[in-house]
């Protein structure tokens, strides 16, 4: 059974605590989450390898995936590997061949010798815009691999229901084992709630009732599916207004299908700089990921003011030239 | 300001996870609630120092408290001291003299060179049943003593207005410092904050805004004083029934005056086996603590049930004598 957090964040910490020593190697790709950086190598101190998330032509990089894991698996008797589709910050999620790919990389790997521990994070889950993504966790198809790879899934319920901030997550686990499977699950059960017990006591009761009244109304379903077309009419909107050519001196766009969010790299400008000066001058909020890249969480965009908010990152680009 | 946590147990875990480190000693009575053990002990492996926590006469045991505290600060430059008034299990908080005995026990301490950490757990805040008792959190009379003693207070808004699963707590600082003051402050909330969201990113928004709204109503105030009259009642019964010398042979009771809870000392039997035979023969369902000590939340029994129990509890004693 599922064990419940207090959101995902904290599905990811406690995860790193039942699971992370220091020195342990996570590897993730080179576009990440912040916070992952200080559960894992602040918190834990354990040592992130990256690779780079995207090939040239602007798919997932199955090659860099492939040596980054086949290099710690070298060095390591365990790796962890956290994949995260739909991704934060850049709304990419693996294609159906990439996923195969992956789930076959991490197999060899476990079969080779090494314990593998696969991590799913899937909080942006259900958000898929395009045919040729994943529509599952890739946790499914990781589940029952081999005796050395433990899959482990962290979802949650509120951000794929499009709430916020009432804090429920899960962890679930998923293994093959000769012998005991249910002992085992019942093991983890109660070493994953027991780390929990010793951090938060329990996550939200209102939060839980609240997202199960909601989910058993009649009317969730439609609900749910109206605030996905939304979001969709958005991405499209996104893609369509970024296939204009004025802005391609400006920036590159990264590959997205998925999720809330969607970046852009730079090309002549630091994106920290243009950051403050979007903030201060035309007061707009983006986020700056390292010196060339900007989010956007176009999930928080109106439809109708893509064109615009471009044209503005546009300007300040030009301004700062 | 008070940092948000996701409860009070979040509090405790975070303060220690900011500033306790592996072999740390953490200062907490004999008598004291498990999960203290799980998140000093377990998970950040300091060494707890336990004093008896009452005298025979039935006071805070202030000489014990001193020798603990005196003699670790002999072996250690840091010490932590967790105070918990009202006290789970005991159900007992300081009178007046005692607590003002520990401030300046604390406080010499810190004179003399000893960083000391004091941590208020002010879970039960509030149901104080005595005109002896406390009445205030000693974290207020801590706060300022000397630069080398930081008081820390942990506290939450929904056991004190009587309602639970919303999970909100708070941190709250209290230190002396020549220069910078609020500097200070803000390094303070800035890393605590920053830990909490490398943990769970954020605590129950809606539990927060539910909590505030009640305390907005006009309401709010008399109905909070009928439930710590309901309280006041139920524990006031409690010594009425106990005061019958017919449980005399059996156990003896510590002393409590606020809280929710009470204990008794077996004389005769194992406590643990008493609380199963309790349970499993009468249905009633007691926490027993070590081999000699079982707790009574004396807060979910209904006034008139009180004597009942009691005697059921008795009978319990006399099955296995």
């Amino acid at each position: 059974l599922p064990v419940v957090t207090c959101g995902i964040t904290h599905g990811i910490s406690m995860f790193a605590d039942v699971w992370i020593d220091p020195g342990d190697v996570v590897i993730l790709p080179d576009m990440m989450w912040g916070n992952y950086n200080m559960i894992f190598g602040l918190r834990k101190a354990a040592r992130i390898r990256s690779y780079p998330i995207f090939t040239s032509s602007g798919a997932f990089n199955v090659t860099a995936f492939e040596e980054a894991v086949k290099d710690e698996a070298r060095k390591n008797k365990k790796i962890t590997v956290l994949l995260n589709f739909p991704h934060n910050p850049t709304g990419y999620t693996a294609t159906h061949q990439e996923g195969d790919q992956i789930v076959t990389i991490l197999t060899g790997i476990a079969k080779s010798g090494n314990h593998v521990l696969a991590v799913t994070d899937d909080s942006y889950f259900g958000l898929f815009y395009e045919p040729e993504t994943l529509k599952e966790s890739l946790f499914a198809r990781l589940c029952g691999q081999d005796p050395r790879l433990l899959a482990v899934k962290l979802d949650g319920c509120t951000k794929e229901n499009f709430v916020w901030g009432l804090r429920v997550g899960f962890i679930t686990y998923g293994l093959q084992a000769k012998n005991d499977l249910a002992a085992t699950y019942d093991a983890l059960e109660k070493k994953t709630a027991g780390c929990i017990r010793g951090n938060i006591s329990n996550a939200s009761h209102l939060g839980q009732s609240i997202v199960l009244k909601s989910m058993q109304n009649e009317n969730f379903p439609g609900e749910k599916q109206d605030k996905f077309n939304i979001l969709k009419k958005r991405a499209n909107k996104v893609k369509a207004v970024l296939s204009d050519a004025k802005y391609q001196d400006a920036w590159d766009v990264y590959p997205f299908n998925s999720g809330y969010f969607m970046c852009i790299r730079l090309k002549s400008v630091n994106a920290e700089k243009l950051r403050l000066h979007l903030l201060e001058t035309y007061g707009v909020g983006l986020i700056s990921i390292g010196d060339d890249n900007l989010r956007v969480a176009f999930s928080c965009l109106e439809e109708n003011d893509i064109q615009e908010l471009f044209d503005i990152v546009l300007q300040g680009v030009q301004d700062l030239s």
